[in-house]
């Protein structure tokens, strides 16, 4: 897109600045900034906090008053056109009297897009889109992905030490990475809608997979009340045990598995848990998990946390858009446990990836990947 | 070391820039840089280029010709105090007028250590040492380490996919990492005094371990004569063919063996091979080959580019300074052969390593790790 001055791209810079800030709480909506600037000055910032509450647009025309009359505004999203918990956007932006709308991404359902912009166009606003497009698309990959695709955006977050290794072969793999890597899975745990694990990690770890709000580093009082995430076991054979710990957390616990009997499920859901059933035999379809998870509970973003056997089958089926790598700074030797269990023959059968991030926590690094293609189904 | 000015650390940080001229040359002798500096401006510039012409200090003092008399000589290291090819630098400054010398660092020979700044304060030169002397350390952390401790700075080179994985196992393993890191380990390479490899290695690849100057990315011209780095073959039982390319190379080739089949060694020798011969049986021992190579071969850094098992072998023994590790953006698989041969048990023989540099090279990145202790001996 072209047109754009540079402090078009100030401004926009801005929005996204503020739309971050609902990055562990707008779930399942997606985090928007909304800056309005009259006469070259900020008369009104605004971002979408939580679900139910207000929008940007709303927060930041509330702040502008009657300053929004004539301004323009700057949004990281399209505004919406449809009634749901609140008035559209669009309509609520007119009625202010802004003159121009600057947004950074056209709404990614399908089914609407377009739509905010060309209601705006209609009332005689001035439409421009596509300014810091990218920036804005990496806010809300999750969401983004879930209207495309109606899956959730794919994380596996694993620890390993230089050599690829994540425990010694008798399963020792306490503390591999530092305290500082151990805060950052916490924020990603934050950001996510969901995250999910086997039941062999849970009965190894008997892990809480919460979120402990103390070591986000956040600025918000230490007793504030944090979104947990939706826990997510698959359990084919229903082993969980109902005293694990995951079961008593505050949030939610939804077990999948194929197994049909019913008295296990039942004592599972005594012990508060979720339990759905998948059709079929033997281990549980992925993608199945990750269709159920968009449709059925609005899943975003969905943190896969689990040993070298289910993450090498996420990855082997293609699922995964992001692997999130905290690499510590030693050697585990080679007969340490592999970081995927990923049966590759060929090197034509090599997985690529592309670098996204890296950065550094205490003495760790973490790296981010994209995934750019799966080598499909290896096995048989 | 404290009094240093501003302006002494930015002569200084030239005089450094201008040391790592001579990356490439100077090998056995360390690369160093000086500047003269009279009234705040810089009289003369210097690094020694190559063994047996001019040091750094001649270099710069011949640039100032008269402007030497009454200037500050900042220089990488401890201007020597001995009759060598050259006369001693502390008498060449003394006898141009040096009013002070500014050293990043004294001379890592124990033995002569602190003699050079003797020379020129007893003529009454002013003398500092220690300014950027981490700075200037890492100009020569072969030299210095051979000087201190009769071995070479070991470095091991090793390409890897983000899984720590090196090759198929089948062995196919060709071009895992893209263009610009192959140029890199040339200039890893051409930095050494020598790259050694094991037989196996050898055998399989028919590598050359040459430098092509072309690959250097240097602004020499293109047909300009390198040096070439020894190659060192460890060959416990001589079974390099005498048709290998690798003696047919510019340059020296050694293979050090424990085999006393002088046969064999008469034919490699007549194929233009030296060769070493160790006492004892079994697998060549490692610390003696480093031993003979600083002690006959003044050798400063040496390279090991090997396979998994010769790499394991010398991180296992505790012989290894720093990992360079060429990272190509891939997943190859839990079947996939193994960064290094390292069968370490329990977490507590884990090798700690810490992060030195890290920089990207077209789509891989390079991540040296300093070995910071070894696991010693782990199998029996």
């Amino acid at each position: 897109m072209s047109g754009f001055t540079s402090l078009d791209h100030q401004f926009m810079g801005r929005a996204i600045v503020l739309a971050r800030r609902g990055l562990f709480t707008t779930d399942p909506n997606p985090r928007v900034g909304c800056v309005l600037v009259r006469d070259g000055e900020i008369v009104g910032e605004g971002y979408h906090v939580r679900a139910g509450e207000g929008h940007a647009e709303v927060n930041a025309l509330r702040e502008a008053g009657d300053n929004a009359r004539g301004a323009t505004a700057y949004v990281t999203l399209e505004p919406c056109s449809h009634f749901g918990r609140t008035p559209p956007c669009a309509d609520t932006l007119v009625s202010a009297g802004v003159a121009r709308m600057v947004c950074a991404m056209v709404d990614p359902n399908p089914s609407v897009a377009g739509r905010g912009i060309e209601r705006l166009r209609q009332a005689g606003v001035q439409v421009a889109s596509g300014l810091m497009e990218r920036e804005a698309r990496g806010l809300n990959p999750g969401f983004i992905k879930r209207m495309e695709q109606g899956l959730p955006f794919v994380r596996v977050k694993l620890a390993m030490s230089v050599d690829g290794r994540t425990a010694m072969a008798s399963g020792e793999s306490q503390w591999i990475t530092g305290p500082e890597a151990r805060s950052d899975v916490q924020r990603l745990r934050a950001r996510s809608s969901a995250i999910l694990t086997g039941v062999d990690s849970v009965l190894i770890d008997d892990s809480s997979l919460t979120v402990r709000s103390q070591e986000l580093a956040l600025d918000w009082p230490e007793d504030s009340v944090v979104r947990q995430p939706l826990r997510v076991v698959l359990d084919s054979d229903l082993r969980l045990p109902v005293g694990a710990k995951i079961l008593h957390q505050p949030g939610r616990t939804l077990i999948v598995t194929r197994s049909a009997d019913a008295d296990k499920a039942d004592a599972l859901r005594h012990a508060g848990a979720e339990v759905v059933c998948q059709s079929g035999t033997g281990r549980v379809d992925l993608r199945a998990v990750l269709e159920h998870l968009a449709v059925s509970e609005q899943c975003n973003e969905l943190l896969v946390e689990c040993g070298a056997t289910l993450a090498g089958a996420f990855v082997e089926t293609g699922l995964v858009d992001e692997l999130n790598l905290y690499m510590a700074p030693k050697l585990l030797g080679s007969q340490a446990r592999p970081l995927l269990e990923l049966p590759l023959q060929r090197m034509a059968q090599q997985i690529p990836l592309e670098l996204t991030d890296i950065r550094h926590l205490g003495a760790d690094l973490r790296l981010d990947w994209r995934v750019l293609e799966s080598a499909g189904e290896v096995q048989g």
